[in-house]
């Protein structure tokens, strides 16, 4: 029997291409084949010998548009591959940037240089900064957040929390990213306790405190679920990428009738940055990749808390959110875990005014005192 | 002001709870503080100091069941957590497994120790390896499966290939999980090409070789997709959880209109076994996770081949996929990538014959003769 591909392939390619860079950890021999095997591993995964001849080996596997040398045994490869090779699709894309190579070590996606024709295919955050600064007519200080909680609470004591931090004037006040629709605390009762509570605060203030429940339904109802709890009078949601998946979060983002700012939330997305060798960097997942998929106001866990990020990994998270990428807005980096009152100078040195500052348990200090903590905070911000 | 929260919380709990087991790689005093610290991060993310008394430190917190050494500078901690705090879905019980603790380093899932009650919330594979067996009329030899590839092809240069495979006798033929819906492969006219070429030959040979399609759609029409897919012929489907999310594999394995066998890929999940400190174990990850969400076969890479997991790792994730899981039927291993002919006796002698085996670019070898190479593959297997 003859082989059976044709040893001519065309393919109707339009020559744009884009690049994502690759951090490599090896000697400089071992780091170039390594790139190598990278543009064939994210495209075509199959052996270069029987590849037939033409486009497939020309244009659709990866190619290496620069090799450098950034550090001892530590290279940088930037690689270019054929938009078409996305289907213009985020799984798809996500699978080329790191699907298989996600499995070899010492390789790190460093940075996405995503083409302007494929960055079309995105909507990106629907408020972004300036829009978030809108909804809670905040103009120029750092926003403050902080999070419903403990678990086991009833939704009649979450809404009592929910209404005392709106009257304490927090922006944004989101579920705990551990509140799903547990039998202590059922999920529709919760939010629609929650969002009169700061409605209700909220006319009283005149100020605009936005409620932002926890999505984590199964994902046959997830869409379903953030539209309800719109209806319910949430006015933006919380929702983990890593939980609920990255292009669930797209498609809220993309979602014209729902409309509602959203903010990520790092859950089951450690592994990706746990070692400088290997994985995502902070700055490309907490930061472009967010940004990518819609999000407004992208948590991650600062540096000094109960977590291991160093604060030039939080700086370049802060980076990762504003840096240009054609039509996409920046958005907030929103540090927290752990936070506490006295560190929000030093946070606002770091990250400057355009920033979300989530404060959770911090803000029971104090004998529990949420009005004189939330005032406090305020305080702290404005200072 | 007077604290806002109840001083004692009662809280309605069955008394049912289910362990997870972590690896810890510190000093015993440090372990101890940090399975104490994984108690509270999994569950309330809370400080212990500002819990109200009651039902929420003395049930909902999570419990030390077991702690132990286990190796130099190595632990291993089995914490016991409420069954009520997982809401009985699959997203929040994720988030307490691993949620927060994935973003501290020398921490590591090892075990998930589910109980019954928590079990039964899930249906698990529908067809397990009794089921798969049955569809493909392969009693009890290791299955042969291979891959529709590369990217770039043809939707009818790739049914040519799928046809070959299927006359070879093949068992499982499922596209390259890089396929998508490329302008040069559109998805559509790619799954119904493919399906009536896999059909055509088993009409002639009497056999039953199965097509599964990579299913990548958007999030909102993945299921759409799917069930489109079973529309054009498909008789199973490849799916990647790390890329559509872990909670769509779910949902269709629970869809019994859909009713197909479901094999996962690991594109994007590599992170989470990259460090031997941190993570996922690859026991857990690929075998028994990829049951709780009903996969049949859960594709692996296979050591020795283009990626790194040792010989160990892989009879750890044959192991996850028959370990006892209440009524969640034990789901093939599909250990592939890189993999060639001449290695499947070696591969049976470590799996046995309860195993898919995966060869995809090595059927290209001898000059791309799909029918003779399907051949030895099929002779080699049953040697």
């Amino acid at each position: 029997m003859l082989p059976i591909m044709p040893e001519t392939i065309h393919v109707p390619l339009s020559g744009n291409r884009f690049t994502i860079t690759y951090a490599l950890n090896a000697s400089e021999e071992d780091a170039k084949l390594m790139a190598k095997g990278i543009c064939f591993e994210q495209t075509v995964e199959f052996p270069e010998k029987h590849l037939p001849k033409g486009d497939i080996p020309d244009h659709i596997v990866g190619q290496i548009a620069s090799f450098e040398k950034v550090g001892e045994h530590r290279f940088e490869v930037e690689i270019s591959y054929a938009e078409e090779v996305t289907g213009y699709e985020l799984t798809q894309l996500l699978n080329v940037i790191f699907g298989n190579v996600s499995i070899q070590p010492n390789v790190r996606v460093q940075r996405l240089g995503l083409s302007q024709n494929l960055l079309n295919a995105f909507s990106g955050p629907r408020f972004g900064r300036s829009g978030l600064r809108e909804l809670v007519g905040v103009q120029s200080r750092a926003l403050t957040c902080t999070a419903l909680k403990p678990m086991g609470l009833s939704a009649a004591n979450l809404a009592r929390l929910a209404g005392a931090f709106a009257e304490g004037g927090i922006d944004l006040i989101k579920d705990d990213h551990g509140l799903a629709d547990q039998p202590f605390s059922p999920w529709k009762e919760r939010v629609r306790r929650c969002a009169d509570a700061v409605r209700e605060a909220n006319a009283k203030s005149g100020r605009h405190s936005l409620y932002m429940p926890n999505i984590t339904g199964p994902a046959e109802v997830v869409f379903e679920q953030a539209h309800e709890a719109k209806g319910f009078g949430a006015q933006g949601i919380l929702i983990a990428p890593g939980l609920s998946g990255f292009d669930a979060v797209r498609t809220l983002s993309e979602d014209s009738d729902f409309a509602l700012p959203i903010m990520s939330h790092p859950s089951f997305l450690g592994s990706f940055v746990t070692s400088p060798a290997s994985g995502i960097s902070h700055f490309a997942l907490f930061g472009q990749l967010m940004r990518l998929i819609g999000v407004d106001a992208s948590i991650f866990p600062n540096y000094g808390g109960r977590f291991s990020f160093s604060k030039d990994e939080c700086r370049d998270i802060a980076d990762g959110t504003v840096v240009e990428m054609g039509q996409l807005q920046p958005i907030f980096p929103t540090p927290g875990g752990g936070m506490t009152l006295d560190r929000i100078p030093e946070l606002l040195e770091l990250y400057g005014s355009d920033v979300v500052l989530l404060v959770g348990g911090g803000m029971f200090d104090n004998g529990g005192r949420i009005l004189e903590n939330s005032k406090k905070f305020l305080e702290a911000i404005a200072y």
